[in-house]
């Protein structure tokens, strides 16, 4: 049994009725473990954090460039976002430019996050469709560069395919972790899930904040990536959203990304860190106070920052009177290695 | 920091994504541990598996007779409901024989669980009303005992209230921990919620099922509130609800209840069993899994009656396609004291 560390208190009244356990890993573009809590090496799925990482071939191929993708679709490639009339309208955009349509996206349909926009479509008795499912815009990145490869967008999600074959490799490459190490799983959108250490995944995102011993074509790409989250950090999640109000709030000095099960990783370009979280419950409660805790103990915001982010930091427990009853708070102190 | 143990397992694909830690208590009805996993004595508030305990009162006091509760309304006061008919038919039952109305109720609003209920209340755009909320049965409880009190049934929430006290002195009671040593917070209803140590749940639970040792009048309202949601598990919880499930497949043997945050509590009559389940992170998935697992251990299940429980005691994870991708596992191995 790894070590495993209490991160997060969900207090009612005068007791601590429920406690998440966690693991975080703070690496530099070296690989190096600067801090951590509970087992640096925790193994789990990269889920929705490595979406950023995916979108690395379809620039780097060239592909977004010969589709021309704006920044705000290159953004929508690595959300997991709310379904809101942007989100959707910019998938619908890039499978126009593909001369495809929202039935070649294999990602399955759930109703969009954002409730109001749900109830919009509930109202006038619409179905939601692929466009609303919150991974459209990494599928429409892989049908962008099965496009560019010229191969089949049949099958685009099998882990044999040539597109997830490339996102294989980004992410072996990224993380440093070989491809034969890299556990696979099926994310809950169809397509292959990668399971490395996080601490890997830490570096991961330390790369792409500072990429500058990769190689040129690399490297621009991560900056594109950036970039285009930091000018449309609306189109990496929506409305009252914690990743998107965290690169709002930073104003792109800080760019994260959450996963589902409880994992979030962040490029903090300016300080040279790479960070990754894991919930060991998966809840997500749990996830965005350790996030801006973490933040906050690396000395990574300023108190303006912090107080701009202080309903995720520390929310509230309300009953259904609307009465508060409880609230939820970080309680841990990361290590410095 | 109390001992914690891992009990349930997320797999997906090759990896365990996610880990859910816990606390188990196993007693007999004189406090006897008789087994546990991780703290025994976990502090934690019982939230809705003290709505038995709190029916007692009902019952003991003449009230529900005076107002001639049915079985099936004696088993929605310890109902954490789904909100379909027969659950706002009954608790509107109880409100007409004490001359009130849901106006009265003052455990707020919020959507019937059963999602097919919800979903025909919006296509009728009615909106939901306190008789929905999932604890409405355990008001209309409070209610009943308030007008044989001869109490006002303002403010019946308030700690202070008649109602209240009465509630507080059964928990001390049942479960041997004295009123000054209970810790009170509010619940997702308003009401007072009792912190106590799972071991001394389990002990109120033993009671309940094995009340022989207690007053006449108090055993024969734990054997008529066992009796009554033997008869009408439905009232208990609802369509396809695990607490309804286990009463239905094991014809009563077996009573358990669920509270939020994670919390069970069973009383096994006939083995002379009390058994509290805490789930430390609160996650309701790990919860049922635990509970037949414990159950399993315990050996207090045939073979027919896991088998009509394995959908709870070993869930399975789909992707939006409907793919099976994983599975939630109970993990762990009572220690027999």
């Amino acid at each position: 049994m790894k070590p495993s560390a209490a991160i997060v208190h969900v207090n009612r009244g005068p007791l601590t009725e429920s406690i998440h356990h966690g693991h975080i890993a703070v690496v530099n573009n070296q690989g190096r473990l600067l801090g951590q809590l509970g087992y640096a090496g925790f193994l789990t799925f990269a889920r929705s954090t490595a979406k950023l990482l995916q979108a690395i071939p379809v620039i780097e191929s060239g592909a977004a460039d010969h589709y021309q993708l704006s920044d705000a679709e290159i953004a929508l490639l690595c959300a997991s976002h709310n379904g809101e009339a942007e989100h959707t309208t910019a998938a619908a955009s890039i499978l126009t430019k593909l001369q495809l349509n929202s039935d070649h996206l294999q990602c399955g349909i759930h109703e969009p996050w954002h409730v109001p926009t749900a109830l919009r479509l509930r109202a006038a008795h619409s179905a939601p469709t692929p466009l609303h499912n919150n991974c459209s815009g990494k599928h429409c990145g892989m049908l962008t560069l099965a496009a560019h490869m010229n191969v089949s967008h049949e099958n685009y999600l099998h882990a044999a395919h040539p597109v997830q074959q490339q996102m294989l490799n980004i992410i072996s490459e990224m993380s440093g972790v070989e491809r034969a190490h890299i556990k696979l799983g099926i994310d809950g959108c169809g397509v292959p899930v990668f399971g490395i250490g996080i601490d890997s995944l830490a570096l991961a995102y330390a790369k792409l904040g500072c990429p500058g011993d990769l190689s040129t074509k690399r490297a621009a790409a991560c900056n594109r990536i950036r970039r285009a989250i930091s000018k449309h950090p609306h189109y990496l999640a929506g409305s009252d959203r914690f990743d998107t109000c965290l690169v709002q709030v930073t104003q792109g000095r800080i760019i994260g990304k959450m996963g589902a099960e409880g994992v979030f990783a962040l490029a903090a370009a300016d300080a040279g860190l790479g960070i990754a979280i894991k919930v060991e419950d998966g809840s997500e409660r749990a996830l965005y106070p350790t996030v801006v805790e973490t933040l906050l103990q690396l000395d990574l915001l300023s108190l303006s920052e912090l107080e701009a982010l202080s309903a995720f930091h520390y929310p509230l427990l309300r009953n259904w009177q609307g009465t508060e009853v409880g609230s939820i708070r970080p309680q841990f102190r990361l290590h410095f290695v």
